[in-house]
């Protein structure tokens, strides 16, 4: 199977599993009135019909280093997608980003309102923990004790909220100085590191790794969220330059200090050459059964190619 | 020691635990950047410095049933307790009830903005499910994963996010016909029930109380949630009554349908004194042990006395 048909193929998964953990059916069987339909409508607007899937391939691949199958990683998974794609209900809000569209659709509060993508999201962060404590997640109580607490240090303040914050501070706070490139680097670690590293990591949980292989994919998801947030850096401004004829970001343009802003195109994309490499090396104590997560780290850095 | 006492009492211990979860000394151990200042104040600002802690009260006096001690119970509390303050922030957003005063300050969006309100209640909800996933929660990790899964069952869409959004709908879309008695009762045992529920529920869960035990627990958090519903609805009515001397809510005002709109004053008083007995009598099986909780039930029945 190819990297491309693997990543198809666990997207595929991920969304039939989204489906089920979103969907009504077991809400009814205690007898209970079912949650208000436009609410689970909302949510799987939120979750269903669109995406890579891309941290629920690094949960499933990371585990598989350990011999798990797909769906024993498949309840994680979903729990690392649902903590996403709450962030990208709220990050639309107006109060936030104010977007209207996300992959060609109507953002969740533009398909509803506002309240509805904030309760959407609400909920789908409550549904993450509560798939994770699930028997189905890992038969063994202090795994899935794990599992919850990295994803919710990955998610909190000391991750990707925080991360958040610190963003939109800087674009909307009066600062003395504009962001350093350590600012910045700090800021994406905890706004989309935090979690890709945490994809990673779970496979390790759930794979009960000893400490040097669960030490290696914690280094390996630490250099790919850099790869991807350089890759997304280039990506804007690279677009552009193809657009108007000159490298002037969007970014740029908005005045946002970005690590291609600081370091400039050259060094930025030999920077994203480096990273790559230091994401593929990480994964060396693994050999060849690491192939799928090397094939990972060169689609992200590729991203801007 | 009085009801008043021991109120106070668990009042104070949850006020200074929510300050040690909420802080940031924990979050400098590893050498990470500290999370940003202004969103540790914004959630602060949302748990900090008010309220009864009604329902910490809840988990550390059922939790008591079962010889536990109140710093036993403290995690459980504080998480419930944080789940409480973030459904307040967000409720309180613009979007949602748009208040700008909750106990006589500034809501956090009225004290910050919108997006560091909305952030600082995603953070409290994860910050909720860190602190249960801790081994200081209970040594045992079955209890903290049937606590975690109690928690985000009571908080999700089969609980305080589904009530929620049946009440803002009921509110804002248009419908048929306007809420029925059987309506109102499910929205309220969603919106305010679960949570009330889960915190007595919690004291059982940590105690490994048997079957019979937690049931009584449970059947306890029904009726006492039922009855600070209908104490709400009651006080609004009658403050309404006492000021301009006839007896229309501001609910009623709203053209909102509640119990008492319902059922009207006398009915509904009379429905709260059964319920409030319904309460005491579900503790029965714990006797003179259950004191504190009795009193509790009547201190929410004699809230609109």
């Amino acid at each position: 199977m190819t990297f491309a048909q693997r990543l198809d193929r666990i997207r595929g998964l991920t969304e039939a599993h989204l489906g089920v953990l979103v969907g009504t059916k077991e809400k009814h069987l205690e007898g209970d009135a079912p949650p208000p339909q436009r609410l689970l409508d909302a949510i799987g607007h939120a979750t269903l019909g669109g995406g890579k899937r891309f941290r629920p391939f690094l949960v499933v691949e990371s585990a598989a280093l350990f011999g798990l199958t797909e769906h024993q990683a498949l309840d994680t998974a979903a729990a690392v997608e649902c903590v996403h794609c709450y962030s990208l209900a709220h990050d639309d809000l107006p109060a936030m980003d104010n977007d209207a569209t996300r992959r060609g659709l109507p953002t969740v509060w533009r398909a509803f309102d506002e309240w509805t993508a904030i309760l959407a999201g609400d909920a789908l962060l409550t549904l993450a923990f509560e798939t994770l404590a699930k028997p189905t997640t890992h038969p063994d109580p202090s795994v899935r004790l794990e599992l919850i607490a990295g994803l919710a240090k990955a998610s909190g303040t000391a991750g990707m909220v925080g991360g958040q914050a610190l963003d939109l501070e800087a674009e909307r706070l009066p600062r003395k100085s504009p962001l350093s490139l350590d600012d910045i680097l700090h800021l994406q670690s905890l706004k989309t590191g935090a979690l890709i590293r945490f994809a990673c990591d779970a496979g390790a949980i759930l794979g009960r790794a000893a400490p040097e292989a669960r030490d290696a994919l914690r280094a390996y998801g630490t250099e790919l969220g850099l790869a991807f947030q350089i890759a997304d850096d280039l990506l804007d401004a690279e677009g552009d330059a193809t657009t108007v004829g000159k490298a002037v970001s969007k970014d740029a343009a908005a005045g946002k200090a970005t690590l291609v802003s600081h370091m400039g195109l050259q060094a930025a994309r030999a920077e994203l050459k480096r990273v790559e490499q230091a994401a593929i090396d990480a994964l060396a104590p693994f050999g060849e059964r690491a192939a799928a997560l090397i094939e990972a780290a060169r689609f992200v850095a590729s991203r801007n190619r």
